[in-house]
């Protein structure tokens, strides 16, 4: 076994998106969000989904050369179309200015289209608490999930990711499918003949079903029933409707085929400060309540130590 | 039994809103809001719900002569502070800076402390709507609901509304609580001596029950478990964290004392033409393949005749 530092790890990262036929800026982009998903104990996200993002540059699902077009639609909004390339590359372009209008403007959004599935949305989340803002994510994909009573599966797992900083430690960090469970989770329980818990899957008729055979040539259910569909549409409605994007019922495989995605993302950031100086305080102070004085599992907890250590590793 | 029209149902709330001793702004947006949730088939949330309103005038628990403090903490934020008065009077002052700044900045949020509770949060993502803008709300209160994991209410039932324009037809309206079920469910299972579902509720001791007595005296249970308890805690950072609202465990009853419960509220308007001037467009012939195409139920579509009939008489 070889341990390799946060520099070392993305330098290695880097090489291979070079190699695969990534410009510079993807190379950089991607590297960095790998390994920061390594560092966030998301090793799914991590390294080991670095190589679906390989082969989707030699098969052309990937643009690895194209060049984000960053315009400016209103003064609080920052678009990209992507040309078909990385996510993460048009993000880390358009960072510093998202920070800055957010600052001056109380509050901005970057939206995004035609690009590849962005990986780990948490982690667009998570650089802008660490900026000091509090940030609100989405992105859709192809289509995985169930709509609310439909039969099929009419939206990717659409996530979530709502991140806000503390005065004291990490930013807080939601960042969750719209799905029931992970697809994952499905697998695993074909492969060990196991039976899964309703809610989870419907087959490819559109009935409910705890065979995970069955559910994988189906559709996974969103957590919670018609609600958590809500979410998914919401966040489809956003990532895909406001930005431009491909809506996931158009949206070619992220797995196989020659086109891109070709879908979207949105990042909303809001400025605290702008109405309270000390509200990284006031969270601080009402997270350990509800931790320390209420049992409330806060979500990110578990994963501190590895964002400790990402941090002091300058992976922020 | 009595049909009154839209106009002569507001003239009675208003009416009866300034013999409680409501002011005449406080009189008017109450009112407005009352009958427009009749005309939403949420009688609930309607007349039968004013009452509460004219009880907590009288009883100290709203200022009815309170006017909202509204600044302009920064271009994209309208922050009111409600002055314990209610929270319908300060958005309706401030919708039409709101609708200005969205249209000019792209995006602009309308952000409230201090206030009674909001009545039905749909009714302010709906109005956004009919502007032609995306509309994202949220609302805090006193704690009702248990946290992820937590042993008691630590949260309100924590609603989230999502509001979108359509060429075709009313805007798609999402208004749902972060609970997996309505307390008057609850109420009502009790009075019929029937159980409630699993996953509902836990008991004053913090755990599971079907029993809806000792659920009354316990917490209800967010919808989907952690993942719907991490939306309640999101919409609680964003509603009194962000706002400088009471936190939902400082929050003093909206039935019974003098105090008002002092919480929080936002609700985020995007301009989506800022992007696109087809949004409309392409967001009805989705959600008619959504609907038509796959049989996903849209959330609002029950409510479709009320609606429109709230839009002939001119609530809007």
């Amino acid at each position: 076994m070889t341990t390799l530092t946060i520099a070392e790890a993305e330098l290695l990262c880097e090489r291979a998106i070079r190699s695969a036929g990534g410009s510079e800026q993807a190379a950089r982009s991607l590297a960095r969000q790998t390994v920061m998903a390594e560092c966030f104990d998301q090793p799914n996200n991590g390294v080991v989904h670095l190589f679906d993002y390989l082969t989707s540059i030699q098969e052309g699902r990937i643009d690895g050369n194209a060049v984000p077009n960053i315009t400016r639609p209103a003064p609080a909004m920052i678009h990209s179309d992507a040309g078909g390339g990385l996510a993460q590359t048009g993000f880390d372009i358009a960072l510093e200015q998202l920070v800055a209008a957010a600052r001056e403007l109380g509050m901005a959004v970057f939206l995004q289209r035609n690009s590849y599935t962005c990986g780990p949305l948490g982690t667009f989340a998570w650089r802008l608490a660490k900026e000091g803002l509090i940030a609100f994510a989405g992105t859709n994909g192809p289509p995985l999930l169930a709509g609310s009573g439909s039969k099929d599966a009419v939206f990717c797992t659409n996530p979530m990711a709502f991140a806000a900083p503390q005065a004291d430690g990490s930013p807080l960090l939601i960042d969750q499918s719209s799905s029931a469970t992970a697809f994952a989770n499905i697998r695993a329980a074909a492969h060990e003949g196991k039976s899964i818990p309703p809610g989870w899957a419907i087959d490819a008729d559109g009935n409910p079903t705890t065979d995970p055979h069955a559910a994988m040539k189906g559709a996974m259910l969103a957590f919670g029933g018609s609600r958590g569909a809500n979410i998914a549409l919401m966040i489809e409605i956003l990532s895909a409707g406001l930005t431009g994007a491909n809506w996931g019922l158009d949206a070619p495989s992220y797995l196989s085929g020659h086109e891109s995605p070709g879908t979207g993302m949105f990042v909303v950031a809001i400025d605290p400060v702008a109405i309270d100086p000390q509200f990284g305080q006031r969270l601080s102070a009402q997270l350990k309540r509800l931790s320390e004085g209420h049992g409330v599992h806060l979500p990110g907890i578990s994963k501190g130590a590895s964002v400790e250590r990402s941090e002091r590793n300058g992976i922020d």
